[in-house]
Parts: C-alpha cells; structure tokens; sequence
C-alpha cells in the first residue's frame, strides 16, 4: 500500500501564529494527544526569543516534558547556535532550521540575507549532526512573497541544494502565503527534484486561497511524499490577519486516505484532538473535514 | 490561451441551501451584477413547486425581469413538463434537467427511479429542443450518496450517457456530498468520456470535505473544459447542515486564472456580488480567496 509520511507541526508553526499563549501542561497534551492519534512527526517547540515568539516561550520545558515513544520524533526549530545548545540540552533528537527563498523576506523576518542566514546555519548543521541529530530544513516563501511577490524557481532551487548539501536530510518547501497553484507546484518540485533527491522534498502548503489540498495533490503527483500540516488549521497567516494559514492535518488525511494512501493517523481521534486545541484557544476550527464528520447525521 | 467556461449556480443550487428566501429584485439584481462580473452561464431559477423549494418561488419573474445580455445565457431547472412550459413562457432559451446516479437519492430527491427520471424527461427534452431550446443535464451523486454509500462508476456512466443520448448538450457530473477525492475524480472523468465526448462532460463540486479545488484540477487535467461553482460558496449541504456546500467561484476563478488559464471574470467585481448576496442573506461568505484579499494589507 502506498503511504505518506504527515509532519504536524500544529503545536509550533501553528500556535506561534495564534493570538493566545497556551501553558506548557497544555502544550505537552497537545503533542501526547497528537501522536496517541497516530502522527509520527511532531514539531513541539522553538528555541527562539520569548520577547519575538511569546508564544514558544520555556519550549524546553515543554520537549522536556514529552514522553518517550517508540517511532515519534519530537522536533524543534532553532534559528541558531544558542537554540541548538538548548534543544540538545532539553533532549531533542531533531531539529529545524529556517531559510526563505526570497530576499526580502529574509531580511524581514530574520533579519540577515539569505546567504547570511545559510552561513549561521553550517555551524548549527555541524553541530546538530556531530550529535547525531537529524536537521530538517524550512525553506519559506517557494511560492510567492509577501514582500516581493513572485520568487524564481531558480531561488527557491539554490536554498534548498545548499541546506541539502548542509547536511539536512529533509528540506520542506513552504508556500507562506499561499498563493500557489497546482501548475506552479508541479514545476517547482520538478525543479528541486533536479538539484536534490525527491525522497529529500516535503511540502508545506497554507491554504490561505483554498488552493492548499489542490497543492498537496499536485507535489504528491509529482513524487513527494512528506507533507507538513496543522491539526484544525492551527496558526492563521500573519501576511493576512484573519485569513487562513496551514492547512488542516484533517484535510490531508481525508485527501490520502480517500485515495488509499495510507497516513497512520486515525482520523475520529484527530477530530478529538481539534476539538481539545480549539476549546483552549477559543477558536473555531479551520478544517472542512472536521465540520462536515461533525455535522454529518448520525 | 487555454480558457474555462464557468457556469454560475449560486442564484439557483446556491439560493435554494440557503434558509432565508430573497425577493425577486433581490435575485435579479445578484445574476446582474454576476453578469457584470463577466459570468457567462447563469443558473438563475428553478420552476419547481413553492412548496417544496419556496426560495425558487416566482423564478418566472426572476427570469423575465433579467434583460438580454449579448453572450450571455441564463437558465433554469425544469423538473417536468409543466416546469418547462413555465420556462418556455418565461422567454427560457436553456433549461436543465435534474438526475441521480443513486437510486437511494432518485427515490428520496425526487420521488422516483432512476429510469422513472429519465423516462420523464425525454418529454421534457423533445419539447425544448423542438422549440429550439438547449437542455443541460445535471447527475447528482457522481462520487458517493448520502443515503446509499459508495456509487459505482458505470452506474454514473449509464445516467450520463442516456441523458446525452436523449439530448442534453452537456451533463454535469455532481458531488452532490463533496466526498470525492481526485483520483476517483480522474476514474470517473474517464469512464464518462468512454460513453460521450469529453466537450459535453461538466464538473460540479462540493467542497464539504474540502476537496473541491483539488477535484475541479483533477477533472481539468482529465479534459473537462466547464466547471459549475457558486459566488461565494452560496449554498450550503443540505445533508450535513453547517457544512460547506458548492465550491465558491472566487476560488475557480483564482485557481484557473493562477494558472494562466482565462474565465472571462473579474476578481474585484465577483467579491463585490459576494458582499451584497452575502449582506442580503446575512451569511458568512465560504470562499477563502475572498477571505484573504480582503485581509491582505492594501
């Protein structure tokens, strides 16, 4: 049976964009719950500044907190050396590094070029792997920027060779806006799948148009098979207050398992999940599948 | 340049899921202002029993009060007879006919089966095309049935192709549940064009489990080349209520268009139809383009 691999990354790129900031307690359910649902890729927390995220603040309290599993991987993203010593020192076995393929971005969001950020990072790669942990690398803005809009492919290309051949394992490619298409999609990942091994491509699509499960179908079509995703559409898009951000994990579990493709997570229990998330942070859900098992006659 | 034909529903399929009935002004100013949006095909009544569907009441004052528009076609659903003397009279120049692909839903939807429907409507088609009036065809439960599970594919093929054999100039294959995935979607598309031409085949999609966008792309790579929708997602799941109904046009519109492929409308014009039905009707509009370009930073 084919099968793909979802990372969820809810409990950090999502919460990161929501208004409120959950309790470590609350966050830790959060991750348990995720993985007793089936997921086996969880982003837990960021390493980063508490006065710039406050909502990713005492993060290693939080990865401290999480249980041991056989087969779930608990993540964290670390911008730099100092978050890499305190993800390593709170145990974690995987991390994440964040790179944009646009310039503008860069310089907005993490305040270096993009060059400046892959050079801050080979240290961090160095590291990370010298202690036998695995890096994953984000690569924003594949599809469109919010500063500059359209980003060439050639960009997009060269980010994700050099955090390739940095030592990341995986390089997930993220449309932070959500202004892809599934046209755009397909040549994109053509295009990277040139540079490096398919098996090495994730996808991070936000579904800020609607166009996210199209995207998600049209990358799987062209040979990807790791997809980021956010249980109830956790974090909206801060390029665009109120609208839509990661697409729901529901979504792509409805969209591959529909189409036999086996994701591990057992979809009533997500729904639980969604309901918990949501609840504490007095907010309504994003996902279409959820509303409409939920509205379904029983 | 590649092109789509979009048939607007909103004013018909969309109106008569919503709980609140419009006056006749009212819906003949929202198939205007879709006309001046650069919609070609507008559904715009149904000549149904007021009891049954009491939003399509006085759908003859709707479709007498709309002035000709050069390219421009309006239509209605005529569920017998009788409904399309009323359309004749009315000045109808297109009218459309309603069948399942269940028989669950034929028995339940329209008090017939499936081959009871069909017999009623080869009347129906001999005397519209005698007067020289185009019937389109519509097949509801093309991927799944509310009442009954699961449709077989040949099944959809048998109703599809009696309803061009018997005259309709298209069909448009339904969703009616939105459980659809695109890879079914392709199968179906396929088997559809075994049986007719692939020019006469249309797609309708629901988004309740969020697929539709994904499943409109899918059919569109298949060959379809018409795809119906709904401004604003009017409409929404009479089988799960508070569900997601018909898949909003912004979202075609954004999807085709994105992908270099021309619908004839305007953006700004269609998400100014979508305030105005969407104030009248006091809803919240479904369609996430809409959401963000709303939000986006100006």
């Amino acid at each position: 049976m084919n099968s793909v691999r979802l990372v969820e990354v809810g409990a950090r790129d999502g919460l990161q964009n929501e208004a409120r900031s959950l309790s470590v307690d609350t966050r830790i359910a959060l991750v348990e719950r995720l993985a007793d649902a089936g997921l086996r890729t969880i982003e837990a927390g960021a390493f980063v500044s508490p006065r710039w995220v406050p909502q990713m603040a005492d993060s290693a309290a939080v990865l401290r907190g999480l249980g041991e599993r056989h087969g779930v991987t608990y993540t964290a993203l670390v911008p730099n050396l100092q978050g890499l010593d305190m993800a390593l020192a709170a145990g974690c076995r995987e991390v994440a590094v964040f790179a944009a393929a646009s310039e503008a971005f860069s310089q907005k969001n993490i305040n270096c070029s993009i060059a400046q950020s892959l050079k801050r990072f080979e240290p961090v790669l160095a590291k990370a792997l010298e202690a036998g942990v695995a890096v994953r690398g984000y690569v924003s803005c594949v599809l469109g920027c919010p500063f500059s809009g359209a980003v060439p492919v050639p960009q997009v290309v060269a980010v994700t060779q050099a955090l390739y051949a940095m030592g990341c394992y995986e390089v997930s490619l993220g449309d932070t806006i959500g202004t892809g298409t599934p046209g755009a999609t397909t040549r994109l990942i053509q295009a990277c799948a040139d540079a490096v091994p398919l098996s090495a491509l994730a996808g991070h699509f936000h579904d800020t148009y609607g166009m996210a499960v199209a995207n998600v179908q049209a990358a799987w079509q062209a040979g990807v098979r790791v997809f980021d995703s956010s249980v109830s559409g956790l974090g909206g898009c801060p390029y665009s207050p109120g609208a839509t951000g990661n697409v729901a994990t529901e979504e792509l579990v409805y969209l591959f398992e529909g189409q036999g493709i086996a994701t591990g997570v057992d979809l009533a229990k997500l729904l639980e999940v969604a309901v918990f998330i949501d609840n504490r942070l007095q907010r309504t859900g994003e996902s279409r599948v959820a509303k409409a098992l939920r509205a379904r006659p029983q």
